[in-house]
């Protein structure tokens, strides 16, 4: 069996697979919540590494696990960053990519927009230039807390922070290391040009190398505190989202992973990056995927599920209360609710903003937009809300896929994955509106078994990437869009589109009260 | 004492008052539903003569009140119209001002506009061309229905409809008359080139007469029935909004009555009407009152009330379970949840649209607009959107206010009627917002006190209508804007007011889906 380490923004998940891709085991651990100041998102690195290990502690416990584990890899959150000294002891929090700490980072993005220009620099690192990459952390602990930059013996993303406190040694991959903004994606090594605008010494990285490489071995001391076999073999996994696609059996262009949590993320890969004019404006990432030699790209928008959670938390006493006395589950009871309203909600729309926009529309990322509900009448119901929600998040997912296909990368169906992928009521919704298949994968825990088919990859437990994912990828469902209701979903959407372009100085005007 | 009668859009009410305006006794009767189409909006006038008797009789159980009765007034909606034969039977239902069967109305429309010009159809009537008054009604009857046109006696308001019940005379005052766009607001009389172009005869509509006439006694069978006093005096009494005012005891220019029901509506009055193309172009109207020589001006929007009542019905479970188990009132509860929510409910906007536009903000009475909830965050909680809904409503209000004022309409201080009147942190919530003063009147329920004053001015129980209002209006409480929240409200009108016209096109694409 192998072991695949999700480590997120909220907690960190343990999952122990078999070599055809079957959840044996199961350890999962949320942080405390951790917010210094406003606008200061941090993550606290030696609370993590003791969630993490007692996930992996809850994952072994199920009898033969320990024993027959062969290798260990982990997916991590992007972005985040932080110091560490030679004994792998974090100087400072890791900062993550939605901290807005320092005036958005203006400082050092006007810096790389001049030396480089903004088209250049994403022809080298495949990032779009904004403020949550974690080159502009480095810089701010650089020069706002220099006395921990000189203790620095390296910045290290959680990826390596995990790798080095399990084996002692520093090393990251090609994938994640992407998110950085200081790799080049093409010769897949820490750019010099980039790392000397910032003066930063390339020893002060982990060493880039392939998803799926095996770095080192747990250390007896490690082995021994979580009950891992001694010397285990760990790999290099990848960013989350590469995680998830491949863990989604994505290893060719057309297949594209829908992931539905907090936020929602699409992500397509090809063989050749496509680093298109089109494709920066839109705020569309195009670095190394997981597999080696492989490109990825990623649209997101940072409130999809969140936004159920939240009418769940402020308007469904009842559901709640329901759910509690029967012992089912308030999403279920929410979407069945909502599947009593019509398609389009009695032409209610819902713009998904309320954590700002994403990529894709104009002006992307934009962190003063907000949600709106539009459209309300006294005849509409709490059923009709909901399936706004629904409805909403499915438009501006079309709207994704729609930049994709016009930046010329293919979406030959979708692969669902994360919480959003238990709803059949909201995955047939979103064929219907997108015009794709969806496919739902046996696991829908894709992040995990990605990171324990790259600790696989690395053991030669499989032959190849394509073997990986024959072995592992099964779906078990297929929803295929209705085209009568597709076509009334298509009118609608056109109005939804209008959406977005006619708030926007509305919000910009609110951003500054 | 006297009673006033209210007969209104969904019930009717009987209130008996003292000559010095307490309230004795009260009687009140909700209609059936009923609307036999989409869009066909209709009163059954039977049942409304049958509840009204029923109110009235309700309100005569308290002992005295029978005995010591001099007089009754008749509070009526506007526009609403009926065919009734020489016996007072009705020949088809009434049509009400927001029915819209037929095209709203755009024949007769185009018809007027071209003989008249819109502007002068205003200068004359006093009403802004739209699909509203009872003129179109009678022409769709009569060219529909031929038959019952055919057997018509005479087309009569609700006013005059219980009149004849009453009475057996045909007498509508000029208040209510003038919401029929055929009556001369300056000669007091039908207009003659109007009811030729649509070719209806004078002899056809009830003789207009001033509010506060005596028309008329009970019939012996009508006061036997209903356990009236034998021959007791009717008066004309006026438009609801007419003696709404008239109770909130406005009687000159300054004073505006802000009355929050379902739907909210500002009036002012003044001696010289102001029929200004502003006005027109901003859908005010501006006609006789129910003080003889006096003119008023309304402003409105459809949903306001009704908002909050729909948030009680479809999101406010926990609210009205607790108000149940307490014996408390639900909406007592939702204002104190508001109360939790800072001041712009952390910039959290709501466009009372619900129901369509109302007046002042172009385009006027639209009814392809909607509400929108705009700005939502995740971090936004339920009493933020009570307190959006609460606040939108008052930036409504505030503009209705300021497009009075720029036509020259005075506006020194609010009077606060209606069931809206009921919640103090509302009206301190206006006060700050609209930075006037709102009183607060002893009686809230002034649409009877007002017909109950136009009764007591018929049978001279008052000297003058100066008499009636010095002896009857009394306000219990007086809001004062905060100065410093008057300033941050004012920063947020400003976006508030770019909500309407950034999503006004977006509208117009919703409606033709």
């Amino acid at each position: 069996v192998l072991l695949g380490l999700d480590v997120g923004t909220s907690g960190c998940k343990a999952s122990i697979f078999t070599l055809d891709g079957q959840l044996v085991s199961f350890g999962y651990r949320e942080y405390s919540d951790y917010s210094p100041k406003p606008g200061w998102i941090e993550l606290n690195p030696s609370e993590v590494w003791i969630k993490v290990q007692e996930a992996i502690k809850d994952a072994l416990r199920k009898k033969g696990c320990a024993e027959e584990l062969k290798a260990l890899g982990i997916s991590s959150l992007g972005e985040a960053i932080l110091p560490i000294d030679k004994s792998g002891n974090p100087l400072y929090p890791a900062i993550t990519a939605y901290d807005q700490r320092s005036n958005n980072y203006a400082k050092t993005i006007e810096m790389l927009k001049h030396e480089f220009g903004e088209m250049e620099l994403f022809k080298i690192t495949g990032i779009p230039l904004n403020s949550m990459p974690s080159i502009h952390k480095i810089v701010w602990i650089k020069e706002n807390m220099p006395d921990i930059y000189r203790k620095t013996w390296k910045f290290v993303c959680i990826e390596d922070f995990i790798i080095y406190k399990l084996t002692g040694e520093a090393a990251i991959d090609f994938n994640l290391a992407s998110r950085t903004m200081m790799l080049d994606i093409f010769k897949r090594r820490w750019h010099p040009e980039i790392l000397n605008l910032i003066d930063i010494s390339e020893d002060l990285l982990s060493n880039p190398v392939p998803s799926g490489t095996i770095v080192g071995e747990t250390s007896s001391k490690v082995s021994k505190e979580i009950g891992l076999p001694k010397g285990l073999s760990v790999a290099t996994g990848g960013h989350d989202q590469g995680c998830a696609a491949l863990g989604a059996g994505i290893g060719d262009e057309g297949p594209t992973m829908d992931a539905t949590g907090s936020v929602e993320c699409i992500a397509s890969v090809m063989k050749n990056p496509v680093l298109t004019e089109e494709m920066l404006k839109a705020g569309h990432c195009c670095h190394c995927y997981t597999i080696e030699n492989m490109y990825i790209s990623l649209g997101f928008f940072p409130s999809s599920g969140l936004i159920l959670r939240w009418f769940r938390d402020q308007f469904a006493f009842e559901e709640r209360k329901r759910a509690e006395e029967e012992g089912s589950n308030v999403y279920d009871i929410l979407t069945e609710l909502a599947s009593t309203s019509p398609p389009t909600a009695s032409k209610l729309l819902l713009l998904p903003h309320f954590c700002g926009s994403g990529t894709g529309s104009q002006p992307v990322l934009n962190r003063n937009s907000r949600g709106a509900l539009v459209g309300l009448t006294i005849y509409h119901k709490k059923a009709d809300v909901v399936r706004a929600i629904l409805e909403g998040v499915a438009f501006e997912l079309k709207q994704l896929i729609e930049h994709f296909e016009s930046s010329g990368i293919k979406v030959s169906e979708l692969r669902a994955t994360g919480g959003g992928a238990k709803s059949p009521f909201w995955l047939q919704l979103k064929a219907d509106v997108t015009g794709k298949c969806i496919y739902l994968p046996s696991v829908t825990e894709t992040t995990s078994l990605g990171a324990a088919l790259l600790a696989g990859i690395g053991v030669r437990a499989y032959k190849s990437f394509k073997d990986a994912i024959e072995k592992t990828y099964k779906w078990r469902e297929v929803y295929k869009p209705n085209e009568k209701l597709n076509k009334q979903y298509a009118k609608i959407y056109e109005t939804y589109k209008m959406l977005y372009p006619a708030l926007v100085n509305l919000y910009e005007s609110l951003a500054i009260i």
